[in-house]
């Protein structure tokens, strides 16, 4: 499985993802799920995948090839994200079914996040049918893969106006919390942080399992929450006001 | 969809569950899902449903039935909580293939838990196959339903010498986030708590979404998960240590 999770916010964009692929227990790999496109200064993509690795491989070789080739549509020629996003989609779907029959499919998902001169930065959720959603000012991120332990942190902290350090902290701690509860996602982690209008990809990062920051983040969250549970009132205080419906029968 | 939980620790057993039953978006009802069976002083048994709503009724109410008719097994005359599990899950696969054919599946999953006079109380998962498996001092708590969103923060807190006390309220903080992210999730909440050796239920629980202490318990939680976030070391201190693998490509 995978964890990738991309966060739009008023000063930019957060990327975060995991590198464990597997196909069966025993056959577990590490890959960069992270692919980073685009021409300083000018325009900057950021692609994270899941799904089929041989599918998402071949969607970014496409990607690459239509770049160095100077196809007529690609991510130099693109003039919105949105397109893009199009582009992207159907690339997707044609790598797909050059490989689909006999019932196997080999799907993937795709979050594309960017920014094209100085158009709004924004980040696409591309599914496997090639179609696509985007972030909004009540929907700020967007993951795929193992998205639901590590979705009540981010509910709770990301908001529009939420800073682009916090944003980067809270999808490391919600990477954090998904790697703990579901082992088919694992280190490195790889985290990217866009600034709104540079148009620069100078600040990615690769966190292995050994890195020290890393591991006293996770020690000091768990500190925290811990403390933050010691901090709740007592039970008998929360059950003063609820119907007590045991007793005799 | 559904979440229940038991936690099995060292002082007792706490079960929660929501209400929400679904047949689809527009057909939502509540129904409690926390049954309670036993006779006081010598036996108490929670059974907390998950799946089709006909299949949990009657096998509640077959359990039920074969209290009141004095069958030769019942809850009344099994001797230890496996024997119990075994039951049910016999009872919950005869319902279900009651039912079946064309196609149609009407599976069910159980959490039970209780005492059986001074045995050590203990808490199972029951499958829709009627197989199960119990708590253990490595895994404390079982869940069934939508419970990916509510595990982080039990892998943090719950061990075998938690406090009652403590576990009952991790169950709640679960179950909130569960709530929060998840639609399908709702209230009231039922919570129960069971002392060692009490062998009585006399604190079962039930809190509705206007419930003023569980209000506050949500709101307090929230401002403690902010306030731990805001005590986080800063994104650079985080990075510092991490190969920047950005930068000019």
């Amino acid at each position: 499985m995978t964890y990738c999770l991309a966060i739009a916010v008023n000063s930019g964009l957060v990327f975060v993802s995991d590198s464990r692929t597997s196909a069966g227990v025993d056959q577990v790999s590490t890959y960069s799920k992270m692919q980073t496109f685009g021409i300083d200064g000018q325009r900057q993509f950021v692609l994270l995948s899941a799904g089929n690795l041989a599918t998402t491989q071949s969607v970014v070789a496409q990607l690459r090839r239509d770049i160095a080739s100077q196809a007529p549509l690609s991510l130099t020629t693109v003039t919105q994200m949105v397109e893009a996003a199009d582009y992207i989609g159907a690339v997707s779907r044609q790598q797909q079914e050059k490989n689909t029959g006999g019932g196997l499919t080999y799907e993937a998902s795709f979050l594309l996040g960017g920014q094209i001169g100085f158009e709004t930065p924004s980040a696409y959720l591309i599914y496997p049918a090639g179609n696509h959603i985007t972030t909004g000012s009540d929907t700020c991120y967007l993951q795929i893969g193992e998205f639901k332990y590590g979705k009540p942190i981010l509910d709770r902290i990301i908001a529009p106006n939420t800073g682009l350090e916090t944003a980067a902290l809270c999808g490391l701690v919600s990477m954090d919390s998904t790697q703990r509860s579901n082992i088919t996602v694992g280190p490195p982690f790889e985290l990217l942080v866009y600034r709104r209008n540079s148009l620069i990809l100078n600040e990615r990062y690769k966190l292995d399992d050994g890195n020290v920051q890393l591991r006293e983040l996770k020690g000091l969250w768990d500190q925290s929450l811990r403390r933050a549970f010691e901090g709740l009132p007592s039970l008998s205080w929360v059950t003063a006001g609820a119907l007590n419906t045991g007793g005799p029968r």
